[in-house]
């Protein structure tokens, strides 16, 4: 039980470290009142689309809880509560430091660029440690209230529907957040470009475009709500579910099992440790590399990683040579094939792990370089669009689609190697480890896309107060490698996923297994249940179904943009035709109508998508239950929570990377190559990069959230049709 | 081994009623002096960038040919070369008559609307019977061959070897005639716009852009040649392996196997019957509508396929009602799942395979509807596009995303409805039916499609011999429907594709049963020897390796349009300055030059991407089989090859739906909707379509081919390991 304390005390460090910093950081001077007007609007905008926000999921969230109150019980929907509350919690905080954040990282941009890069880092470190921190502290809690003071057993039933009800808490709010942010955010930046750029002619940020406070809501509702949103669900759900699937999975007495339960906690503890020792060392270098001075911060994490886990791992398990798990399928030839089966059977040792974990971190810095690859302005992808632009906006776009599809190879291939190498070492737990410390730097991950708003938000209000132009031009070299941290958050995210759906499926199976009998499924002779053989037609049935789910997903999500910034496009006209002062600079714009607008507009399209992968399983097992039986059923909805990752691995990472390398394309336009801003080049870049837009910022992040939904969803159905007797 | 003789005579009534209809066509007036010119321009280019293709494609055929007779023998070497050869000729030969019937159609059109209409619709149907009759009759005299004179049992090894190799020769021209056909094709066409359209302002198909020959000689060996060697491939492919699989599962006496293994063959022989009356009933009615006029011959063909296919399934199997055969795996728990399982086990009868075909044909009729509601421009997909338009560029772009994407959805469900239920029906044999009558209307689908580029053509060349405008005007309403039909085309083909993934893994998975010995796997206990569990972890490898081909493949092909048309772009500026009275009219510009840019470049291009096919689920295994054993290796193998469909079908749907509808939504606003042609809406539809182009015609339809090579490669290579001893 001490590793589970130690863990929540690492949880309380991240989050006092959240509570001191935040001091630092509004301690910094706010600037002249310019500023600060423009500042409160920005916050009021904020709060009051996160107050709807969260009032609209609220009501959903509710519904949901009723649902599972009466098929699961108590417990289950307290932890259900507990996730969905700490993840809005954490959007929360991390948009309202953002949002003072920003006004004091433009002030302190006036005097130095290490001024403004160390405000906008420790905001963006806030989040970061507050998700990990908050995160880590919700599973710790719960999993010592289940096995301490409620006396449940370690892979008792009781604790693992409560660590998967957690997980649904965290996905569900996820979900919408991501979504509804990403809808506000890029409606309010594309419908402000249309109106503003192209049909007034006034540059961006300019205060006379009434959805300039809109468009910077948006990157605080979007960028920074919903990002933190997105991540606390992906660690919660990652690290919850390599415990569940240590419960179902692994045989052992009740020590050893809470040793390895309590592993991946530690993990995440320490973890959190040298992620904070990494911000202290974010600091510009003789270079003024901005980029250089945060991947100092992120390489001090992750090699300080390296001693740190292998510590943990000893301190939770004792001797890392001895043998501590044998698999509880060991005779189950379901989950082993070929020589992994071996390292399965015959239970793993703690160096296993260990180079499970290591397999995990490489596969961050792999994933991480790769996205700097796709979408640095040094590189042949975003340089290869840039030099597209010059023969028209067809060919920009051609380009960027095909780099788009192209950015999908090496992270797949990165993300193979590891599944194949960590199941080799140790099956699924291993699997499930690589996945675990993946999600262990998530802190110091956060911390650098986080920093991207406020930065965003320093340089518009820059604009909007006119501030010196030295002060502009070092807010946007503080944005431009925004773009690079916002993608790799993203590739992150996904990947992770990837890694576990293959636990998530594992868990799925199990629990066919452990409930077969309530689901009325007879075990076939080889121990199994369900044939989930490609092979089973309905298996190719639900991979096809959820191959489509990402793409219409996908589909949803693009509209929806499009019709809200339609919304927004309409009000500003109106604004300029009502009153022509605005564009005479004599009137100021009634910004708070614009971010309404846009406030109404995404909260309704964010419903239906959101939805989808909420009741797609559901649907499809009751429609499979009464075409083709139980039986069928069950592959089906199975198989459509691998082909749900098979197609949205694909979807997202083609998405996120080629919005990324649109939007830098640009940049490297606008820097002075091929003809620089007004050119042709430039106005196709433009194109390229608004289309990016609601690529890399609505559809593709939000596709993380959706995975895991329609895992965690299916799962839950199970334990439902068990308790209530099918 | 009558039925197999019907199958021969209605193979040789296609192939005769080409003849016949070419001396038609060819006996047609083909205009004054001028367009003769320019047609002449066209048959060369053609005839000489398919003789270079086919050069390029025969060296890499003898190569695969010199290995196949080490490996698999003479006989399968043999049927190889038969299906390379006659889709070479397929092709050839559409493309020989498409590139006479242009000039004869603008001629035609002089006179009236119904003129133009039945020359370019009989040319068409030349290369759908052309298709379809080669197709039967290279199976049909395989088969013959193999079970007559060679003396061989239905169900032997040479037989399964054969075909499966008949089918390799097919696919493997049909993957580089369609990409190197696309990357021509679109490299000419955006190459002549941009330096044309957008750099010297004259209008397309404008006598004096050097690249104006090149863009006509692309519709004929893009669009004409390289579809029907698609379309042929999918036609040996499905019926060849519905044959295989029957031999491969179904047991029974010698007579009954061969009854049943001809059924595929007759039922493509009384639908080439149906499809040559079908043509003769498109006609133009009071109503003018041409679309109206194709659907006549369309509807005509599929509904007299019903009682047609009745009586061949009557006349093939006997009593329609009797249990004809038992599948051979009627204890084996891995094809047989749930309540289907019963259907295979106890086998089925001549009437539960007649749905089966119904099925089949039902979704033909749907993915035809389908694909009309998503590219015609009466509905609201392709007017959200041109009322995006509107606001720019990037908003076309995105809703044409979105739309590209939603497009996926209806198509997958009723590909997923017709699994079900003709599982449920037959098992995996009732699936492969299903596929069989599907594409046995394929002699009237391609005619509608091969329609297309010979009207484009007319447009072009009454643009450039200065024809009256009423010409021109009569040749793009013929043109307008065209994008519908080609988009048809390719939803059908794709389609078929997802229906006959499940029969190919079929017959991979019996293979390996068949060889389990030679390949060194061990049966388990339920009979199966290689474990395809979406539990097993190289399942969830090769699922996600084979799902990243498509991406891989859709990158490749649009850089390589990007690249190509560059070259165009280069040499056309190039003519420009070398010979300033291009421009003035008073020279010619070298259109051969361009023509031999455009041959040497796509050729070039098509080479990598369609080699990555072909290597792909060959260096899995060996790679596989070297980390982790033999299982493993044949595992991720097969998981590729559905891996590569899960995902191939909703990259090629959403590429050529969404491409047709950017391109008929310029046409809308050219029709005078949304301020019409050269308005702000226009130049922003302009770049959806040049978006639109590569995503439909280079990348979107060749995945078809290149889904089937991988599967077919899989079975040869097993095959190959089996003769050589692993």
């Amino acid at each position: 039980m001490t590793i589970v304390y130690i863990a929540i005390a690492c949880g309380v460090l991240a989050v006092l470290y959240g509570l001191v910093t935040s001091q630092q950081v509004l301690r910094a001077p706010a600037g002249d009142q310019k500023m600060q007007d423009i500042a409160a609007a920005i916050q009021e905008g904020a709060k009051a689309y996160l107050g709807r926000q969260y009032t609209a999921i609220a009501i959903v969230g509710a519904v949901v809880a009723v649902v599972l109150f009466l098929t699961l019980g108590g417990l289950s929907t307290a932890a259900f509560l507990l996730g969905a509350v700490l993840s809005g919690v954490a959007g929360y905080v991390g948009m309202h430091i953002s949002v003072r954040a920003n006004v004091r990282t433009a002030e302190a941009a006036r005097s130095s660029l290490q001024g403004g890069l160390t405000l906008a880092f420790r905001s963006g470190a806030i989040t970061g440690m507050l998700v990990a921190g908050l995160g880590l502290l919700s599973i710790s809690l719960l999993f010592w209230y289940l096995v301490g003071p409620a006396g449940g057993e370690p892979d008792g039933e009781e604790v693992i529907k409560a660590l998967t009800a957690l997980a649904f808490g965290a996905s569900l709010i996820s979900i919408f957040a991501r979504l509804g942010g990403g809808i506000f955010t890029k409606a309010a930046d594309v419908g402000a470009d249309l109106v503003g750029k192209v049909e007034a002619g006034i540059p961006e940020d300019d205060p006379r475009n009434p959805a300039v406070i809109a468009d910077n809501v948006g990157d605080n509702v979007g960028d920074c709500a919903g990002m933190a949103a997105d991540l606390f669900e992906t660690y919660v759900v990652t690290i919850g579910l390599t415990m569940v699937s240590i419960a179902l999975l692994v045989t052992g007495t009740s020590d050893q099992l809470l040793r390895l339960m309590a592993l991946p906690l530690i993990v995440g503890g320490v973890c959190i440790i040298t992620s904070i020792i990494g911000t202290y060392m974010v600091r510009l270098g003789s270079g003024q590399s901005i980029m250089g001075a945060l991947y100092k911060g992120f390489w001090t994490t992750a090699i300080l990683a390296v001693p740190a886990i292998y510590l943990a791992t000893g301190y939770a398990l004792g001797d890392l040579n001895a043998v501590i798990g044998g698999a509880a399928d060991a005779t189950n030839t379901d989950v082993a094939a070929s020589v992994a089966r071996q390292a399965v059977g015959e239970g793993f040792t703690g160096m296993d792990l260990f180079w499970c974990m290591m397999i995990g971190l490489g596969v961050t810095g792999l994933l991480v370089w790769i996205t700097e690859y796709y979408t640095g302005t040094q590189y042949r992808p975003v340089r290869s669009i840039a030099k597209a632009s010059e023969t028209g906006h067809g060919t920009n776009v051609i380009q960027g689609l095909a780099i788009s599809l192209e950015s999908t190879a090496m992270p797949t291939i990165v993300i193979v190697v590891a599944v194949i190498a960590s199941y080799q070492l140790a099956g699924i737990i291993g699997v499930a480890f690589a996945a675990t410390s993946l999600l262990a730097l998530a802190g110091m991950v956060v911390a650098l896309d986080a920093y991207g708003p406020v930065t965003d938000n320093a340089g518009g209000i820059a604009e909007m107060a006119g501030l010196p132009d030295d002060v502009r031009t070092r807010t946007d070299a503080l944005d431009a490698v925004g773009n690079t941290t916002k993608a790799v958050t993203k590739g992150y995210a996904i990947g992770s996923a990837a890694l576990a759906a293959l636990v998530l499926f594992g868990a799925y199976t199990e629990d066919l297994k452990r409930y077969a009998t309530e689901l009325g499924l007879t075990p076939k002779a080889d121990g199994t249940v369900v044939d989930f053989s490609l092979s089973n037609p309905y298996v190719i049935v639900g991979l096809l179904l959820g191959a489509l789910l990402p793409y219409l997903f996908g589909a949803f999500g693009m509209t929806a943009v499009g019709r809200a910034a339609g919304a927004v496009v309409e009000d500003v006209r109106a604004q300029f035709r009502e009153n022509p002062g605005i564009m005479q600079g004599t009137s100021r714009p009634a910004y708070g109508r614009t971010v309404d607008i846009v406030t109404r507009a995404a909260i309704k399209e964010m419903i239906v998508p959101s939805l989808l992968p909420v009741l797609s399983p559901i649907v499809l097992f009751f429609v499979m239950r009464a075409v083709a039986g139980t039986e069928a059923a069950f592959a089906s909805v199975g198989a459509m929570l691998l082909g749900v990752i098979v197609s949205g691995l694909f979807v997202a990472i083609s998405m996120t990377s080629g919005g990324g390398a649109w939007d830098n394309a640009k940049k490297y336009i606008e820097d002075g190559n091929h003809g620089g801003k007004g050119s042709e080049a430039h106005k196709a870049a433009v194109t390229g990069d608004t289309v990016g837009d609601p690529y890399k910022d609505t559809a593709g992040p939000a596709v993380n959230p959706m995975i895991k939904i329609t895992n965690i969803v299916a799962l839950l159905l199970l334990a439902a049709l068990a308790s209530t007797g099918g």
